[in-house]
């Protein structure tokens, strides 16, 4: 397996590193829009599908069961920053379902982001409401409540939610989730290997509902249009998820995961994206992100503009001198299409 | 160019992610003890050469001038993490010189470590002190005061103090250091592009002395001694330059670079060692240096069991569980020496 570098990091006027990887584009019927290098092998979506993992908080009617708006659903489908917003919002959803922090399984961290993690260390120490899944949790519990269910083991790949959401996943990409594809993710619930071209295609059908039945289509317009009103609970202030759904608002979705993963589509056009690093970096991931929202998204010139600084970032120094930049090959970007 | 994948993530059973690098180990006439990948392009070594930016100190007679021990000289080639020994010994370091943090032209930030992030974030805010670059900046500008040379301008590539740096690096590496192929460090001072197999070359004369000037020879010495007694100083808790300095003391050196750099020493074989990995992960650098240590040292079944887990870290999450672990691929290390 040797994928194509797709990105470069300067120094100066050198290359100080390279990063490889796949990117796969597909429409709602399957179709390969664009694929480069490997998008056959499952590799691990990570929180880049926590999304289609929030279908059945909708489906279930427990968000609405809860009086669920937009910013509970942006939640459930966030990767956040464990902002004091963040935080508030997670512990209302477990509120309405009777619970608290204390019924989350996902562990605590530290914010990710450092200007959140000052914050908290300023004023206290992180619980499991601050790690960046707690919303995804949260959602969970929610599910679990609602239908009545045990929630104690909600986690556990064996529970009535995970299997739910193995379910979901399974229709969704179309792929089999075999066990021995499934690992543990950072906050204990189950990851299953899926590959690329079928997280593409998956999130082509979320995007635009083509070929769900009528009530996976209205919960994934409803997940869509949340994180779209609400992008800072997908993330967080300076995040790359909430600044560049800012400014797109519905006309893209974006979602990273961990290890060098985003997951995304471009309703309008029909498209899912689906892009992994080789190595986990996460700056590459977003600069591909950006290429390819730059290469099919029609663009007017400002919005191309607001768009040119993620796809070709500047890297400045603790001078805040400019020191070299992050730029995405567009060589391989520009592959032909498949057929 | 596309060198060898060196370091595998494993999630569960499958390779989530992938490093490749290269890797040159010399030996101090610089015949080449082992060669991965390319090794004759010009890298950016980084915070990797720090204690080679070092080596005027003592050279100049600047460190005897102001009566500096283990710790400041320790400092002087550190990344340290901002803790509040740290902070402390660069503060004499420059109080000694008749100056404060005033005169650092390396820029603030928060400490890279989260433990000592916190710490400071509960207590204060990121100064120049805390940069992991203080205690070499302190260096130069010690340099400079000892000479009675203005010392404002001390980073600057044509500075007296950035120009003997720039000789002892040619001296050392045996490169060319041109001014295309020199770019702005993190800290802002100048970095040199050279090739691996020459920063290996350069390491192993570091710990040996060989083929060096006695007054450079002894400064290299005396160098690698404070290291070796002070391993906290050159980085700080749980990081991995000091866990394996505290383990094998003077036997090995080894010091980390930004954008997965790792140089070091082994001095009882004579060897200097320099990596990079083409991503920038220094997850997987640590672990290659690792393993060459691993290699090479003769080490007893007590010494094997210590350092095994840096060699082959397990992942685990945010609850504990062990998710993974990072390994090393034995076959591309083990590649045939080059003649």
């Amino acid at each position: 397996m040797s994928n194509p570098i797709l990105v470069e990091v300067l120094r100066g006027s050198l290359v100080e590193s390279r990063h490889r990887g796949a990117v796969a584009v597909a429409d709602a019927d399957g179709g390969a829009v664009l694929a480069i290098g490997d998008v056959t092998t499952p590799i691990f979506p990570r929180s880049a599908v926590k999304a289609l993992q929030a279908l059945p908080l909708i489906e279930t009617g427990a968000a609405d069961a809860f009086g669920f708006g937009d910013e509970e659903l942006a939640l459930a489908c966030a990767s956040h920053s464990g902002e004091a917003g963040h935080v508030a919002g997670v512990t209302r959803m477990l509120a309405k379902a009777g619970l608290d922090a204390a019924a989350l399984r996902c562990g605590a961290h530290w914010p990710m982001a450092q200007p959140a993690l000052v914050a908290l260390a300023r004023g206290g120490e992180p619980s499991a409401l601050h790690n960046n899944c707690s919303g995804k949790h949260a959602g969970f519990l929610c599910v679990a409540c609602s239908k009545g269910i045990d929630h104690a083991d909600y986690w556990r790949p064996q529970h009535p939610v995970q299997r739910e959401v193995r379910a979901v996943l399974e229709d969704m990409t179309g792929a089999t989730l075999s066990d021995d594809r499934r690992a543990i993710d950072g906050c204990s619930v189950p990851t299953w290997a899926i590959p690329l071209q079928n997280l593409a295609h998956a999130f082509a059908k979320f995007g635009t509902g083509h070929g769900l039945a009528p009530e996976r289509a209205r919960a994934a317009a409803r997940l869509r249009a949340a994180c779209a009103r609400k992008p800072w609970h997908v993330a967080g202030t300076g995040r790359f998820c909430t600044e560049i759904m800012q400014l797109f608002g519905a006309r893209v979705f974006v979602k990273t995961g961990a290890e060098g993963v985003y997951c995304g589509a471009l309703p309008e056009l029909g498209f899912g994206i689906a892009l992994k690093c080789d190595d986990g970096a996460g700056r590459a991931s977003q600069a591909i992100m950006a290429a390819i929202i730059a290469r099919f998204l029609p663009l007017g010139d400002a919005e191309r503009a607001a768009l040119a600084p993620f796809v070709r970032p500047t890297l400045r120094n603790w001078n805040g001198f400019e020191v070299g930049s992050v730029r995405v090959l567009d060589a391989n970007l520009a592959a032909p299409r498949s057929p």
